[in-house]
């Protein structure tokens, strides 16, 4: 038996309120471990947990970060003691004049581009490196397109851990050097994210002290979306949005949001009041949104063409749980084109000083699209989540911007160009 | 009379604590308004105060922003209730691996890339707008080569203001993208710097309505600088860190830190313990380290030429303060090479899990230079003022680093690249 082995079959791991893993599926519960699939029916393992007492007084007492949420994640209570990128805490702005263009009442953007990495990434991948830690894994690794490598990479290098990042090698320069300067093994593989991704999953199987964050500790990774639910409550004075709009990628994300949110009313953080949750997608990869509108349960892979690519998700695998939860809570899924993707980035950014990448493009843009047809009520408090950063997907704008003018060095020339 | 010169001839404006307009030269003080330079000597014009009782309770209890300090700085008290980009309260990293990487004992690093526009810029800029809001303007402006640019243009957005925003036309196509995405007039000038400087002032000097937030409501702008000492201050548990080394292009940030550091012992937030502060330059653009060194007083301007170009201000108008702070708290100014800054950018970014800019890159390979060469003390603790993102200036690395290597899509190609 090897080290890792035996200190995994005893058990000597801290989880905090972890209880165990439990399949969606079945049910079926198993011992936390490093297990992702349910041995019983394939399904996909969740967190289950046993919560004690939890007060907001706790947890606004905590760190400037996700960790006040620690009572809540499947981290260790000294989960700040180790090094780690911290993230979380990011501003939720009250959007006024994004509001008064959308022609809705009271609008927030949640901004997650303030992380370590500028993306939401840092949150999952924090929650993931607290809980390989516990788990015996000492290595750090993932398959990526951009902000998850740069989020693994760069928690790595924080923790002094090694770290394994495969990218595509056809991936866009700006995105490979944000990754390559923290150092670890990037290898760049002669191939699409789909065969990156197999890859991911075989050498996971061989190497039983790497943690792909989102292959064989997903379980525990999933969970610090978490945390943008828990923010935005509390960020609002401890209450549920009536409203929230989250892109969908692999719709992780969005059932995490729904999560955090039954979990405050469950644990009297917050009054349990009713809130629908509406997923955004590009038109390019949208099957979660065709499965919504066609009324299926299941989703038809697609072949994504879009510059939202940090989405470009086209088999997701927590589709059916989005249908699932925008269902359940009266919300919807839609889709909007690159071309108005690129129309919200600067909607955004002109009226609220906030420049999201691709992703965040999508966001708004699906949020006006939802109240143009009448499925976001325009008098219900509504939330935007913004989860990365427009420095990083300059290209879907560069062609649309660019100075007023150009002019000789004169300030009669400035205002002229100016027309004063 | 206008309805601006009518409103700043009445003095209807609430600035907070601040007291009057104070010349650094000869002392003289004139009312708040929108000047910079002493009618008398010339000298620059600085904010002084008149602070009422301050405590460590009220302002931790303050937004989780600059703000919590507003009651230490030119700006009404109801501050946060006007749309502002709301900066600050950035990650202070305790960077254990960097330190033992440099051999210090104790080290932290203020990590400024957190903020909305990823730069320092957006403290001072949102201090500027505040001011200039209760001083009658109505228009933000800047003159600038990169962050500033990014940080006026998205703050004008946010408040709904037009942004008069004049750059070089040779800047780099992402620092002009990432300024053109709000939307204001930004106006390429075919010049250099200087060339933009001075058609700043020129209209500065027809314009009442435009705050050029660097040159005619300065006072107030540089003011915002403080809020770094702030925070490290309260996040080391209100007290002040043994040695601070601050990236100097201007000088007025390092002189703003000492600044706040004294203030915070005057008023009983924090034990005025001793602290030295250290000045970093790159050595193509070192006037201030020059004149240290020689023990001269005066500054003699040079002409940059450095990969650093956000510290590339060849005439400091604070150099003379910067070398009075140092030579009286016992610090010293360094200059770094280039090669040095991309060496410094790289070890940051692989023990910290931080990605600089490259005046960050500056800063730590002037730490390391101090601590070699003993001026330096390595059993002091010491903070880093990391002040902007690597992401903004990307040439500086893109020829040092990049994938481990490109392999066929194989876990053997994959085993074989990391020599397993």
């Amino acid at each position: 038996m090897t080290t890792i082995e035996a200190r995994r079959s005893a058990h000597q791991f801290d989880l905090g309120p972890a209880r165990a893993l439990v399949c969606r599926e079945c049910g079926n519960e198993v011992p936390l471990a490093a297990e992702f699939a349910c041995a019983e029916c394939f399904g996909p393992l969740e967190v289950g947990y046993d919560f004690g007492k939890i007060t907001r007084a706790e947890i606004e007492a905590g760190p400037r970060s996700i960790w006040r949420y620690r009572n809540l994640l499947p981290v260790p209570s000294d989960v700040q003691e180790h090094p780690n990128t911290d993230p979380g805490l990011t501003r939720l702005v009250k959007a006024d004049r994004l509001a008064a263009a959308l022609g809705v009442r009271k609008l927030w953007v949640k901004d997650d581009t303030g992380n370590p990495t500028h993306s939401f990434k840092d949150r999952v991948v924090a929650v993931a490196l607290a809980a390989a830690r516990q788990l015996g894994f000492t290595v750090l690794a993932c398959p990526s397109t951009g902000n998850l490598a740069n989020a693994v990479a760069a928690a790595a290098a924080r923790a002094g851990w090694e770290s394994v990042v495969l990218i595509p090698s056809s991936l866009e320069r700006a995105k490979v050097l944000t990754t390559a300067v923290y150092d670890g093994a990037l290898i760049a593989v002669d191939g699409n994210y789909d065969d990156v991704n197999r890859l991911a999953t075989e050498l996971a199987a061989d190497h039983e002290d790497w943690a792909f964050v989102n292959v064989n500790v997903r379980p525990y990774y999933a969970e610090g979306s978490k945390t943008l639910g828990y923010e935005v409550a509390e960020q609002l004075g401890w209450r549920l949005p009536q409203q929230i709009v989250v892109p969908v990628a692999s719709g992780s994300q969005l059932t995490k949001v729904d999560k955090a949110f039954r979990e405050l009313g469950e644990l009297d953080l917050v009054e349990p009041t009713p809130y629908r949750v509406f997923g955004a997608q590009a038109t390019g990869c949208s099957p979660v949104a065709a499965a919504f509108q066609a009324g299926h349960d299941v989703i038809q892979p697609v072949k994504p063409d879009t510059i939202a690519r940090s989405l470009a998700i086209g088999a997701p695998a927590d589709g059916p749980y989005v249908l699932d939860t925008v269902r359940r809570t009266g919300g919807s899924v839609e889709h909007v084109s690159d071309e108005e993707v690129v129309d919200a980035i600067r909607l955004l950014a002109r009226t609220e000083g906030i420049f999201a990448e691709t992703a965040g493009g999508v966001t708004v843009a699906t949020a006006k699209k939802l109240i143009e047809s009448g499925q976001l009520d325009p008098d219900a408090e509504t939330v935007l989540l913004i989860t990365g950063d427009g420095l990083k997907t300059l290209d879907a704008v560069e062609d649309k911007i660019g100075p007023r003018a150009t002019v000789p060095p004169s300030s009669a020339a400035v205002r002229e160009a100016l027309g004063l």
